[in-house]
C-alpha cells in the first residue's frame, strides 16, 4: 500500500493534533498496527491495552492520546490528540477515495436501463446491471456490476450498492445506504399454509424499507413482507449473512454481527445489540438497548436494557455463573455420591 | 399498495363465506393486520389470541371464523368462514399477479441461450441469463436476471426461478419449483483425502435433484453428490442460507428454517420440521415427522416422531426440565455447601 | 451417469493394484456404494464398517484393502490395493473431465474484458463476466459466468473459479485455487467508531489474499482488511456459507466446515479443523493442530492440539462428561432433596 498521504494531509485532517518531534518524511507510505509498521509509516494506539509497544514502534508518525507521556525517537513524530481512533477514521475516510477510486459517473454500455426508469445525476451504473421499469437510482449513488433492481424499486442519493446485489420488485433503500456484494433484498417470505399434510405457499405481496445509513454485509438476506414491509431503521449496521425474515422491524442504530437469524415479525427498538450466530424465535419484541451475546437463542420478548446469553437466554451474570457452576457438576456428583456412601 | 380488489371479487374467491353488515365500499385499498388495518382495508382473524382485536378494527371488509359471535360496525362487513386464512390465502394468490405481473413470456434481448438448449412455449428468461448446452426450460417456467442454467441442465414446467440462482450442470428441477435469489444449486461438495497433511480434492461428479413443489430460500446451497444424486423431496420448503450438503436425501413435505445445516449423506424421512440454526453431523438418519428445534445439535440418528432440542439434542420436556434446573444450581451448590459445613 | 471408463483406464489408473476374478464387461457404466451398485459398476471398500456389504455387492469391480480375504463372485473382479479411497480418487479425478468438460480457453463473446486487464494463455472467460482495469488472470485458469474481478486483481494460474464469484479492487488469488459459486471475497468489513449514539464506518482499505490450492464453498464471504490484509494459508479448505472478518489470517492446511463465523482479527495457526456453525469471537489465537467441535462458541485463545466443544467451549472429554452428567440432574435434585427432608 503506497498512499502518498502528506504529513500536511494529516494535519488538515486532524487539525486539533498536537506533534512532538520530527517525522523526517513527506509522505506516508502505509498505515499499520505498532507492531508491524515500518519506518515511513503512520501508526496508532488507539487501545490502552497495547501501550507498551508503542516505544518500540518503528513508525514515522504515531497517533497517541493526550495523556500518553512518552518521548518520539529521533526521525519519528507523535501526534497527540483527544481520540486516537477517530482521529485515524478521519484519515482512513480521506483515503478511501484514493485506494478505491469511485466508478465513473455514468451508466455501463453492457448495462440494461429500462425506458421508464429514472436515473439521477452523477450516478453510475455498473457493467450488466438490469434496472427494472419505474425504478428510480438518487443522485451520486453508484450500482457495482451485476446488481438487480426490480420494478418500481427505490434507491436513494449517494448510495453504495457493490456488486451483484438483488433488489426486487417495490422494494426501498433510503439514502446513503451501503450495500454488500450478494445481498438480496425482497425475497420471499417463509410463510405456508398446512392444508392436510401439504404445505400451501402464502404470497408475500409487501416490500422492504431500507431506512438512511444503513449497512448490509455480503449475501445477507431480507425477505419481504406479507403485506405492508418488512423494515431496517436509520444507521442500523448489519454484517454478513444474516437473516432477516418477512415482517420484522429494526429499530434505529442497531449493531447485528453475521450469521444472526431474526425470524419473521420480529421488532427490535433502537440501538440493540447482537452477537454473531445468534437466533431470534418468530413474533419477538426486542427492547431498546438490549444486548444479545453471540450464539444466544431467544425465544422470548427481551426487556430494554437487558444482557442475555445462551440458550435458553439468561441474564448474562446468571449464565456465566452457571457456566462455572456446570464445570464443577462432576465434583459434585463425586461428593455427593461419598455423603450419600457415608450415611 | 392499492390492490383495486372488488368486493365482488372476494365473494367469488371464498365463496362459502357467509356475510353480514354493510362495508360501504366496493373496492378494497390494502390487506393489514387487526391492529393496524385502516377503513378501506380487509383484515382477518386468523389466530385465536388475537380475537379482542376484531372489536376495535377500523377494516371495511374482516374475515371471521364462523363462530365468531360479534356485530359488525356501521359501514363494515363480516365474512365468516371456516378457515380465515385459508380464505385469506386465497385472495393473496389472487393478488399476487397482480402486485408482481409475471415477466413477459419472452427470451430478454441481453440473454445468451446456447442453440442447443430447450426452451418450452410461455418460458420468461430475463435480462444478462446464461442458458447452456443442451439445458431444457420447461413450458410457463419464469428464470430472473443474471440467473446461470449449465450445460444439461432440467428445469420442469412452471417454475419460478429469481434472479441470480446458479444450477450448475446436470442439475435437475422438477415442476413449480421455486428457487429465490442467489441460490446455488450444485455446487462441489466438501470431501477431502488426507494425503499426509495435505488435503487432495476427492471430485464429485454426480447431481442435484429437486423434486416437484419445492421451495428453496435465498443465498441457499445445496452440494452435488459424490456419485449419484442429493435429492429434496417434493412439497419440501427451505428457508434462506441453509446448507445442504453432497449426497443428502430430503423426503417429502419437510420444513427447513434458515441457516440450518445439513452436513453430508445426511438422510431425512418425510414431513421433519427443523428449526432455524440447527445442524446436523454426518451420515444421520432423521425418522419420519421429527421435530428438531431452532439451533439443536444433532449427532445421532433420530427416531420417527422424536421432538429434539440442545447440543446434545434430548427428548425436548427432557432438555426443558434441565434447563430449568441448571438455573438452580446456584442455590443446589450453595445449600450442598451449606449442609457439607454444619455436618 | 455413463462412464465409458474401461478396464484398462482403471489398471493404468492404479497400477499397484492386484486383481481376482473376471468382471466379464469391458467399460463400466457409473460407480455406487456397496449397497446400490448394479452389475457393470464400480464398488469400493473404503470404510471397514461396511465390510459385510461386499459379499452381497453387484458391482463388476470392487476396490478393496489388501488384507481382504473374500472371493470374488462369478462375473465379478475383486482389485486389492494398499489404500482403496486413494485409488478411487484416482478414478475420480481421471473422470471429472469426462464429466464436467472443461470450457473453452476463450473469452465468451458476451463477457466485458477491460483493456488494461491481462489474460494468460489458455484462460477462459465466461458469459458476462466483468474483468476490471489491470486485472491479471493467469494462464489456464477458468471463470464462470456472471463473475466480477475487480480492478486490480490478480488471479493464478489454473484457478477453477465457478459463476458469480466477486472478487473485489485488490484481492490477490493464487494458483490452483477453487471458489464455489455465489463465493464474496473483498466485501467491506464491519467496523465502526461510536460517536454519540450514531456508529461512523471505518474505512477497510486493505485486501484480501487467498494462498495456493484453497477450496472455497459457495455463498461464503471473506472481508478485506482495514490497512493489511485477510490471508487464507495454502492448502486450507473452507466449506459454504462461511463467515470470515476482516484481518483474520488462517494458516495453513486448516478445514472449516459450513457456516463457521470467524470474527475480526482472529489468527489460526496450521492445520486448525473447525466443525460446522461454531463461532470465534474477535482477536483470538487458535494454536496449531486445534480441534473445534460443531457449534462451539470460542470466547478465548486455543492451546496448539486442544479439542474443545461447547459453549462456553471445554476440552472435549469434559464437555462430553458435564453433557452425561446434565442429563442426572433431575435425579440429583430429586436425590437432594429426598436426602435434606429425611433430615
Amino acid at each position: 500500500m503506497n498512499l502518498r498521504l502528506t504529513l500536511e494531509e494529516v494535519f488538515l485532517l486532524i487539525p486539533d493534533a498536537e506533534s512532538e518531534g520530527d517525522a523526517q518524511v513527506e509522505e506516508l507510505a502505509g498505515i499499520a498496527s505498532l507492531e508491524s509498521a515500518q519506518a515511513g509509516d503512520l501508526s496508532f494506539l488507539s487501545n490502552a491495552k497495547y501501550k507498551s509497544q508503542v516505544e518500540g514502534c518503528k513508525a514515522s508518525l504515531i497517533l497517541l492520546p493526550t495523556d500518553y507521556s512518552g518521548k518520539p525517537k529521533a526521525d519519528q513524530m507523535y501526534l497527540r490528540i483527544k481520540e486516537p481512533s477517530r482521529g485515524l477514521a478521519a484519515i482512513c475516510r480521506h483515503l478511501e477515495e484514493r485506494v478505491f477510486p469511485p466508478p465513473p459517473p455514468t451508466i455501463h454500455e453492457t448495462a440494461c436501463v429500462h425506458p421508464e426508469a429514472v436515473v439521477g445525476e452523477g450516478v453510475s451504473i455498473g457493467p450488466f446491471c438490469y434496472v427494472g421499469s419505474r425504478a428510480i437510482v438518487g443522485k451520486g449513488s453508484s450500482i457495482g456490476s451485476h446488481c438487480h433492481l426490480g420494478d418500481d424499486t427505490q434507491i436513494g442519493e449517494s448510495c453504495r450498492i457493490h456488486p451483484c446485489v438483488k433488489i426486487l420488485a417495490k422494494c426501498v433503500i433510503r439514502d446513503r445506504v451501503i450495500l454488500n456484494a450478494g445481498v438480496v433484498i425482497g425475497s420471499e417470505g417463509y410463510g405456508f399454509e398446512q392444508v392436510g399434510e401439504a404445505h400451501e405457499k402464502v404470497p408475500h405481496l409487501g416490500k422492504v424499507v431500507i431506512e438512511e445509513d444503513v449497512e448490509i454485509g455480503a449475501n445477507t438476506c431480507i425477505d419481504r413482507a406479507r403485506f405492508d414491509e418488512t423494515r431496517i431503521g436509520a444507521g442500523t449496521k448489519i454484517d454478513n449473512l444474516v437473516q432477516i425474515g418477512h415482517n420484522v422491524k429494526i429499530g434505529k442504530g442497531c449493531l447485528i454481527v453475521a450469521q444472526v437469524g431474526i425470524s419473521g415479525s420480529v421488532q427490535f427498538e433502537d440501538y440493540v445489540v447482537v452477537g454473531g450466530q445468534a437466533g431470534f424465535g418468530g413474533h419477538l419484541k426486542v427492547g431498546k438497548g438490549a444486548k444479545i451475546a453471540g450464539q444466544a437463542g431467544i425465544t422470548k420478548d427481551v426487556e430494554p436494557g437487558a444482557f442475555l446469553k445462551g440458550n435458553p437466554a439468561l441474564p448474562f451474570q446468571l449464565a456465566q455463573r452457571i457456566s462455572v457452576l456446570q464445570r464443577k457438576l462432576p465434583e459434585l456428583f463425586n461428593r455427593f455420591a461419598e455423603e450419600s456412601s457415608n450415611k
